[in-house]
Formats: structure tokens, C-alpha cells, sequence
């Protein structure tokens, strides 16, 4: 059996399969080059290393829960399964960064960063978590967590997804009335929406106008949601209060891009929740041992995108 | 029955108040001067207001959880009870405060804004949250939920109090040695601790140096505690990562102040947790009719000095 490996952090993943796959051929993709495989490990993997690919190939592994990249390849071979990562930790992660942007716009610290630069001491009194209802969009792994985790932290929670679900403590609405229904009463709006092309350019002049005067972004999802030029205006006409940005079409997001320096933005380098290698390792190890028994994993929806 | 009423709430108190006791005489100290009453609802109250009470004065209730000022005050009547805010809804909202504090410093979110300024994506893996452990100093009603909260959250919390205390999932550690332990071993030092003369200063170069390198102080409590020079020595010379300071020795601060444009200083106008108007009535309405009924409401001890 071989593993060919492609990712930020090839090394740490090819030590931890080889210890579990002692037999096995684990090689690193900057090592081999690209070579036939039993499985392939892979974040945005490149193109030679697909098209390099035999009649052996069981299952690609996606090192990430973004098969965005993946499915756009037009060198994926297209018969073989697709895994992504579920939530591996990834949640906790995400959780966290969703929770220190809420509480940096509802508890007027955005406000408080620019009164230190104007060295200017004026109290803004907490408004309660009532008025600061939550819409999260998007309900997988990560997103049912994320919506879980602050309906525990007190704030009211409504969750979207293309199909129904149930979730304890989560208002969960879908379809295109329940998603109108979600901005019109949502004035922090989370999304944690795979990148396809249903909800690419989603989150746009008319779908963020829908919010309620001085809404809030926040973005750990896929930058190809947003059309950051219309979130712009919003947030400049004074109809949103601010946008918390983890993610963009192009990253890096390059040096001269004015986002940087946008008043109302809290912009970060991809980080709500960078694969943790360990857990992600042990998924991939599950994984693997369930294709060799023979069985059949769930897979990517290559037609959904998800 | 007269009830004199001083803070900046006041109004608001009064119409509570009034409406609680409709046989009472309910004054504000704006209106009313300094006239004798039954009892005093107070923050910060003018020396003529505690100096014109009699013997008709039952109890002073202090419209907050510090007391420090009230109890420096020489006009102070030595044989009346003080009643102090317990909690009073303070305690959800100083723990948003710090635990916001706390991720912003233990997820990069202070080197993102940095990076942000010089537009520079740069990603820092987040460490778990073992690698953060908290402690507490001060289990009064507010610190006790604070640290209980952020236990909670998955953070290994440890808390100090003068006495003995007991708290599940916290370890709570006393007197000279458990202090010594405490900074010994905490990443992130939270103080909500009041202001007494035991406390005054207590955060200097001596005990900030005890905390291990890289570690972040967090300042919702008494502006008294830290020595804010030492502090600035320590976060100039690397020692420490950075600070959250909410409270200072002289509010507010002024804007010529340095802190204002210190890097590593998140500033805000002792904002992390004001007493909220109804749940403190609600408290202040049923003291009173404790007072009423002669019992004897748990009071401040002066000496102790909370």
C-alpha cells in the first residue's frame, strides 16, 4: 500500500500514518513527486500529482473540511471517493473564533480599540444577549458545533440549511423562506458555508442589506461567499456595524488590499481553525483501515460540493 | 421612610425604588442635597450627604461591588451596616470580559491586529488550551463565577483567595504560599480582587516577574492593584505578553496618558462589568425589606475592607 502525502504539514502527518501503517509505503508528495498511489492525502493538491494517478487509487483523503479547491481540479479522477475531515477539533477552534468576534462587536470593544487610538474614556453600556440574536449558516460538523456553542453561551441562535434539521437549543430553519426569515432577525450573521457554486457571492449587497440595521459579519467559512466590494459599502453607508473576516477569495490577502486598514474590519490570516494534525491524523488512519476492510466511508457529493 | 439615592443611575434607581415603596419619600442627592435618611443608595457619595445622616440612618447600601471609596470616606457613620452589591447580573459580564481577554491574547488576535496595521498575513497555529492555564485571585461572589466560568469554557483555572474556599471544578489555593504557587504556575493572571490596603499594589515588579515568560495580565478589578509602571517595564522588557486593563488608579484615565498607545495594552473605560440598573434594585428592594423586617443582611466588614 502506498500514501502520498501533500500538505503544509506533509511531515507531521507521513510520521503519524507510518506508525499506524508500519508496511506501508508513506511518502511526502515534496519527496516522491508525482507518483501512483493506494490513497492520497491532500490539501489543494497540485494537478501533476492527480493526473498521476492509476487504477490503484482507493479514496483521495481531504486534509481540511473545504473540498473546494479538490473538486475544482479538472485532473480529479472522478470515479474515485472524495473524504473530507469531520469537525476534527476543528469546531472547538472555530467556536472560539466566532465567540471572541461576537463579543468583540456586542460588547463594544470595536468601539473601545477606536476610542484608545483617540485616547478618549466613554462607556457604552452592555446591551443583554436578547439583543444580540445569532444566525449561523451552514449546519455540518462544524457549523451545527459552532451553533450549539453559543445557544450554551446564552445568546439566541437560528441556524440555516439547504435541508431540514433538528438541533437542541438551535432554531433551525431551511429553504429560501427560512433563509429570508434568518437575515431579517439575525444582527450577527455567521457563516460557516462550504465554498459551491450555490453559495458563492451569497452574502451580497441585497442579502446584507436584509440584516437589520447595524448587523455584523462574521466570516470563518469561505471567502467566495462574501463580494467584499458591496460588503464595503454596507459597512461605510453605516448599514452594518462591522465584519469579522478570517477568510477571502485570494489569500493572502495581498499587502496593498485597503481591507487591511478598513475601520470597521477585524481581519485574520485564515486562523479560526487551522487543522489540528493529530486528531486530523487519526480520522485519516480510520479512514484508511475502513477502505482496506472493504467498506465505503461517507464521501463528498461532488454535484452538491460538499 | 426616606430612602437618598446618589450614582449616575440614579434616576432610574429612584423610579424603581418609588415604585417598590409607594409609601416612602425617594429622593435623588441631585434634588435633595444633603439631607438625613433611613437609608442611603450610594456609589461614590459626597462627603456632605454621609456626614448630614442621624440616627434615623439604618443602612448604607453601595451601589456596586468595590466599596473602597465609600469606606476611605472620613465622613463615613462607623456604626452603620454597608451592604454591597452581590453580583447583581455583574458576574456573566465581567466574565465575557475576560474571557474575551483571554482569547484575545491566547489566539493571536493581539499579533493579528498588529499584522493588520502592517498588512501582514502571517498565520500562528493556536495552542491548546492546556498550555493556558488561568488563575483567579479574589473568590468573592464575582470571581468565584469568573472562575468557574472560564473552567467551564475548558481552561485549567486555579484561584486564590485569603481563606480556605472550596469550588468545583477550580483549584482553589490560600494565604502566602498558595499566592506564590499560583503565579508560579498561571499564564494568564486575572485579578478581581477589591480594593483594601492589602491589595494596593499588590500586581508590581516583584510578583508580575514570578509569572512565567510570555504571560498576560488581566485587570477588570481594582485599577489599585497593578503598579502600572512595573507593569509597562515588564511588557517593554518581553517579560509579558500583554495586559488587559479595564480599571486604573486615576479614572478615567487621562488622554495624555501613555497606556492610551502602549502595543501590548488592551484599554477599556472600566466597562467589563457595570452594574445593571433592575437586577441591582431588585437586590436593593429586598435588603431593605430585610432591614424592615430586623434582620440583619450581610454587611461589609471595614476592617477587612470588602
Amino acid at each position: 500500500m502506498r500514501i502520498v502525502i501533500h500538505d503544509a504539514d506533509a511531515q507531521a502527518y507521513q510520521r503519524l500514518l507510518q506508525a499506524a501503517f508500519p508496511d506501508a509505503e508513506v511518502l511526502t508528495y515534496e519527496r516522491a513527486g508525482a507518483v501512483p498511489a493506494d490513497y492520497l492525502a491532500v490539501f489543494r493538491p497540485p494537478e501533476a500529482l492527480l493526473a498521476a494517478q492509476g487504477p490503484s487509487l482507493k479514496a483521495i483523503l481531504n486534509l481540511g473540511a473545504g473540498v473546494d479547491a479538490l473538486l475544482d481540479s479538472p485532473a480529479l479522477p472522478k470515479a474515485v471517493p472524495v473524504v473530507k475531515l469531520r469537525d476534527a477539533g476543528m469546531a472547538p477552534l472555530m467556536l472560539d473564533y466566532v465567540l471572541y468576534a461576537l463579543l468583540h462587536f456586542s460588547r463594544d470593544f470595536d468601539l473601545y480599540a477606536r476610542q484608545s487610538r483617540e485616547a478618549r474614556w466613554q462607556l457604552h453600556l452592555p446591551q443583554s444577549r436578547a439583543a444580540w440574536p445569532v444566525g449561523v449558516l451552514g449546519l455540518g460538523a462544524i457549523g451545527a458545533q459552532v451553533a450549539q456553542g453559543l445557544a450554551r453561551h446564552g445568546f439566541t441562535v437560528c441556524a440555516h440549511s439547504r435541508s431540514p434539521k433538528r438541533l437542541e437549543g438551535v432554531e433551525c430553519l431551511h429553504g429560501d423562506e427560512g433563509f429570508d426569515q434568518l437575515l431579517a432577525r439575525s444582527r450577527v450573521l455567521v457563516n460557516i458555508l462550504p465554498s459551491t457554486p450555490a453559495t458563492q457571492g451569497l452574502l451580497n449587497r441585497d442579502t446584507l442589506s436584509r440584516l437589520p440595521q447595524g448587523a455584523v459579519l462574521i466570516n470563518p467559512g469561505r471567502g467566495t461567499a462574501v463580494v467584499l466590494d458591496e460588503l464595503v459599502e454596507l459597512l461605510d453607508a453605516g448599514h452594518l456595524r462591522g465584519a469579522a473576516l478570517d477568510v477571502f477569495p485570494v489569500e493572502p490577502l495581498p499587502p496593498e488590499s485597503p481591507l487591511w486598514h478598513h475601520p470597521k474590519l477585524l481581519i485574520t490570516p485564515h486562523a479560526a481553525a487551522p487543522t489540528p494534525v493529530e486528531e486530523a491524523a487519526r480520522q485519516l488512519i480510520d479512514t484508511i483501515h475502513a477502505f482496506e476492510r472493504g467498506e465505503a466511508p461517507p464521501s463528498v457529493d461532488a454535484g452538491a460540493g460538499y
